[in-house]
């Protein structure tokens, strides 16, 4: 079904009834909506990635507890909150959210359907606004001219908003700040050919393609003023878990003389978690990666590796760009000054 | 067709009449044989990658000079010289190889077809012997308990052998000094995991298949100790041209603390270009990338940039081991010794 068009473009739309959820295993072939009812078809779209982006997850966990409360009341709700939280487990803001909707659920309102719509709505609105505030503060800090990198997506597609970094991108763009925008194909879902690509080309924003083996070339030969990306989890001294070549890019661009731009909103940063050692790292099937070389399973002695996620150490980050302010050079003081 | 299994397994087999290549465009899934009987046929076949790997296109190449001698004599030949020569534009094993059945040609010999077809045949044959002994010299500079990385495929298929890169890594698992391989999926062609693989696999050495990005998060978590490539032209000053990507793995690898290994016959040293920034880059069609995204043409606005080759510096190559012998640290000096 095709939901009427909204502005902002939004993946995840509450009709009062069921969470719609464009299915982005499909895009760009297909623009297909599915319609969820349940928290376990929820955890499953988490788990398949029919919805990704640290903060759409968050969003869509949220209006799992609510679709659990309708169907089953607070004891469903409850058990929804286990379900949901283990569907992936490097990004924060899927925990931050059913914490949030935890709270409700203990404060035991008079009409909790009621409350927790509430405060589900509340999550997504919040990102909408922390997405704009994101998109300003980070676009003033690049200098007219730039040319820019970005890996994944961290678009609208990724969040409730306008994106994270690609919010960034996308106010640098209407600004005229932007020389060019070169995006990664992002291996092996291909969030960024497939999904950024798509958004860029909607938005109108001119932008090149290029694979990640590519970057390096592309840094020495065009030169690249910024990397700008999304973050997962963020630990308390600023190291940064985001998709998995982050990393790479992150150390290419210090190699090449371009500044490192992270975009998160704070519910990214989990400051119980003291260094980037700490954070888990989702592994997922080999089949991801073996699929496009034409294999369903790996021949005999092959193993194949496909972490999701990598860690960036704050050492090689710039700017971690929040809805509560930018910080230059992420440190423990620096990022403890965002929660006082 | 499938022609008899020989040893070591050979992807370019002449049978007196016709070219026979194995379709590596159709490899891991399919094992075809192509009949090949026109030098027009090699050149697309060239140009299309069903040989790639800059030995292999030398040899083909040679084979493709001799089609054409044995359908329509010296003139043919001498127009296949052309044909053939504006294939691929990067490699130069190429344009070697069809020097020296440009040579045979202008000496006129008595019976020419023979002593083309024996021009083909010995260039063929040195390449195996080139690379067994390019496997012995860079198998003895690897200490016992390496982790290795490579990148695209150097193995039988990209050569007249066992190999170059490749080749020095079949020969240190045989004298048990690996304790891991590594091998990236080599984006957009995929000839990492569908080619590379293949070979480990074959051969029984045990090897992990890893993206791109994720190469930078297993140096930083297991180590890399060397990273070992091939090359598809080397400039006099030791700049490498390779498959795109090799350079983002050489930068990585000396962030990591990784040495960084060329292994290529001095047929891929073209003393004529003084530094990389010379070397021509093939720049090939966009759909290659498109592809894997779903896409058969880029959306409004999106460009898409597919180089096949980027340079390495020579301040970044640790040691190239040619069939003439290894060179430390490459420099003018110490490559002109090899033609000394």
């Amino acid at each position: 079904m095709n939901p009427p068009q909204t502005e902002p473009f939004c993946p995840l739309r509450w009709n009062g009834e069921c969470l719609l959820l464009l299915d982005q295993r499909r895009l760009p072939a297909a623009e297909t909506w599915l319609e969820i009812d349940t928290a376990g078809g929820v955890a499953t779209a988490i788990r398949d990635m029919a919805v990704r982006g640290a903060p759409a997850i968050g969003i869509a966990a949220a209006w799992g507890v609510v679709l659990a409360a309708q169907r089953g009341g607070g004891t469903a709700a409850r058990d929804a909150l286990v379900t949901l939280a283990a569907a992936r487990p490097t990004a924060v803001n899927l925990h931050w959210a059913l914490e949030r909707m935890e709270r409700v659920l203990a404060a035991s309102p008079q009409d909790l359907l009621l409350a927790l719509e509430a405060e589900a709505r509340l999550i997504q609105g919040e990102d909408l606004e922390q997405n704009r505030t994101m998109a300003r503060l980070g676009a003033d800090r690049i200098p007219s001219g730039s040319r820019v990198l970005t890996h994944c997506n961290t678009g609208a597609l990724a969040t409730g908003g306008i994106g994270t970094a690609l919010g960034v991108i996308r106010q640098a763009h209407a600004d005229g700040r932007l020389a060019s925008v070169h995006a990664t194909e992002t291996r092996p879902w291909m969030q960024g050919a497939r999904l950024t690509i798509w958004e860029l080309s909607r938005e109108g924003i001119p932008a090149s393609l290029v694979t990640e083996g590519a970057t390096a070339h592309l840094m020495k030969r065009d030169g690249i003023d910024w990397l700008i990306v999304g973050a997962d989890r963020i630990a308390a001294n600023g190291d940064t878990a985001n998709k998995i070549g982050t990393y790479a890019l992150a150390v290419l661009a210090r190699a090449h003389g371009a500044k490192v731009m992270v975009v998160a909103p704070v519910s990214t940063i989990d400051m119980r978690i003291e260094s980037g050692e700490e954070i888990p790292i989702e592994m997922r099937s080999g089949e991801e990666i073996l699929r496009a070389a034409g294999l369903s399973e790996a021949p005999p002695g092959i193993a194949v590796e496909n972490p999701a996620f990598d860690v960036t150490p704050a050492a090689f980050i710039d700017l971690l760009v929040t809805d509560r302010g930018v910080v230059e050079r992420p440190s423990r003081e620096a990022m403890q000054r965002l929660f006082s």
